[in-house]
């Protein structure tokens, strides 16, 4: 009987699943992937692909939430007949779920009713974040309670940062009581990325020194020693560490203060269920290169920075800079034992011009980017454009969450009770 | 005529008087020094210090405030016999305040109405820090109205600072408005590093690469680039950056949202004139290693650490973890053409564990200390104590403020009108 995986990542507007297929003891075949997108501006939109198979720009009508996403796309992989190895609901075994902060989670976690109020009770944490995953959770736990629903977490992958790294500076009892320290998010992707690399230098994961960027709308890097995470630089929320596309990244902590007089106010967005302050909303939503640009597009940000528009340019400096200033220390705590310097995300994967800027700014380290390697991104997981001569290599890896999610299903079931 | 400056440096609890002459065109003399502490926990003690005059402890009573501190200290110098160059107030003809934030100055001020107000509105941005010089300052502007009075701010050293580095990336028509961008602190005495360590390495000023670290109950970090700052750890106020003994330091822009509901609630030292919400007073006051240890003493914790203490460990540990994450990226932004990595300020000089700790994290760049001449450190301004065989050099900076003030306000007796 085939075995179905849904992977499933929901953002604030969308909800992309992917749909793959136990392969024995190999990593699981993606048979089709779903995405509906522009669930905050209706109409919603379609686009899927199975095979060659594609469908785009879709109009969908009636699909006002994640929840509503989820179940229409259930709906049509279920009826697609192109996709015989998912005709009814009970062919999926597993379904793996996306949740951006799991508190002090240090792995997945198969959801029954505990787990699942204890997501939602720390997702006081990060409620902008957290929110969109959790309806689908309850959702697929409802839909398919014969397949074993496991939530992966960006956090997770930190949880061997030692105490001096995500320990904050403030008063102990109130940060122990509210659960206040460094956690780190984008961690299914640094798993990916450690599993991608590690293949590709045929070097052993755990030990393996990487200096990893995760550049998208949302970004952070982490320092990832013998395979493990020592540092990142997200915190508490994904808020902190790099500037994003509508997020500040790290400012000075009392900044917001001097911005408005409503900074602790409930934001807008906020709810009895959700609590968003004025100054979270503005820092999450209103900031980053958006808030200096008009554009939250940095493919865009960068062509016209590279044609001598101002605005542009001060975000593509900002954004340069502040990269640079978690890349350097990284190195340091790795002793300069580095296996490579990796670029990844959206912007990681795209931004030539980008990574071209962030390695000349680190190449007293010994990095070095060639340039015309550099510009022509193939299809391979794994782009070497490593300078010849330099002393250390720069990749870029095409991060797959969705397939890390799935891949660690298999690779766990035992431990989910699922053999 | 014998032409004396006072040099006047006045914090939360505490106000400091140098007493300087002019002597030609070298360096001024200083003839005494007066120190009142204990403001906030009277009675107010003296320490009075000329030649090998030496008074400690003494208790004064009915100082409550700067400004008595300010008359006090004024009134006990005129009647020092010891002190005959200084008389008479009209002796006095130059006072150099040091003002911690001074917005988008430039460079020192004379003081007049309009310097005054502006100073007292910019304020605003670092209530907390301004607070305590502008009460001395309105009061020398009125009892020495025949001396020039100039303020000396924290901020302006950082005035060369790049765009990319000095701006947030948040709605720039309000950052405009309320002037909210990184202005950096610190400033008088990286200035007094540059002219130590070109004087000593016999390089001129602008040529020279600077690594700078002032550490003391406030601490930061500064890139300096020919002399000039290029980026630094502050920010719009003190509070972002390094933590420090009762300052947290840098920590996610939405910590303080779920540490306290009032985070944007007025603090307790609040009152019509200044405004400080209870989030700043805690991130200000209450955090810092003194929450972690509870001691704001670094020597102790230093000791400690090193016996064992877990939470001295902890704090010790934090604060040479998050020192790396500035000497690494400025490594990078001088291309790695590095004159000196300098310590400077009480735990800058004094930490000599701290020191061999910090640069121990930073060996792999080519930095190294010599633990014989680290543990044994002088009476010169500049201290060597770089290991034999280390590329680049590290030296520790006796920092003195008050003597670039009074060093700067005669350089600059032309601009300021008084040749």
């Amino acid at each position: 009987m085939p075995e179905i995986i849904l992977s499933i990542n929901s953002g604030s507007s969308s909800v992309k699943i992917s749909v793959y297929l136990a392969n024995g003891s190999g990593d699981p075949t993606q048979l089709a992937e779903a995405v509906i997108e522009g669930l905050t501006a209706p109409p919603a939109t379609l686009k899927y692909q199975r095979g060659d198979e594609k469908i785009k720009g879709k109009e969908i009508q009636e699909i006002g939430s994640q929840e509503d996403a989820f179940r229409w796309i259930l709906e049509y992989l279920t009826n697609d007949k192109g996709l015989p190895e998912l005709e009814k609901k009970e062919d999926i075994h597993f379904t793996c779920h996306r949740v951006v902060h799991g508190g002090d989670y240090p792995r997945s976690q198969v959801i029954d009713e505990d787990t699942y109020h204890h997501i939602e009770a720390l997702s006081d944490l990060a409620p902008l974040h957290n929110g969109p995953a959790l309806a689908i959770v309850k959702a697929a736990s409802e839909l398919l309670p014969h397949a074993t629903n496991v939530a992966y977490f960006d956090s997770s992958f930190h949880a061997t940062m030692p105490p001096q790294i995500c320990t904050y500076p403030i008063d102990q009892t109130i940060a122990k009581k509210n659960k206040l320290r460094k956690y780190g998010f984008h961690g299914i992707s640094y798993s990916f990325i450690v599993h991608a690399v590690s293949e590709y230098l045929q070097k052993p994961a755990s030990d393996l020194n990487i200096i990893a960027l995760h550049l998208g709308s949302g970004a952070s890097a982490c320092c990832i020693a013998s395979g493990h995470s020592m540092d990142t630089s997200m915190g508490l929320t994904p808020l902190a560490g790099l500037p994003g596309a509508t997020r500040s990244g790290s400012i000075d902590p009392s900044l917001m203060f001097h911005f408005t007089h409503s900074a602790g106010a409930p934001s807008r967005s906020s709810s009895s269920k959700l609590h968003i302050t004025e100054a979270e909303e503005i820092l999450n939503k209103n900031s980053g290169w958006k808030s200096l640009t008009g554009t939250t597009n940095f493919g865009e940000i960068s062509e016209k920075a590279s044609q001598g528009d101002e605005a542009c340019k001060l975000a593509f400096d900002i954004f340069v800079d502040r990269i640079g200033n978690y890349v350097a220390p990284y190195f340091c705590k790795l002793g300069g034992k580095v296996d490579a310097l990796v670029f990844a995300g959206g912007i990681g994967e795209r931004g030539d011009k980008l990574r071209s800027a962030v390695v000349r700014n680190v190449e007293c380290l010994g990095f070095g980017v060639d340039e015309e390697r550099n510009r022509k991104l193939g299809n391979e997981v794994v782009t070497d454009i490593t300078r010849e001569g330099a002393r250390y290599k720069t990749l870029i890896v095409k991060t797959d969450e969705q397939l890390e999610m799935a891949r660690g299903v298999l690779e766990e079931r035992e431990r989910f009770g699922r053999e």
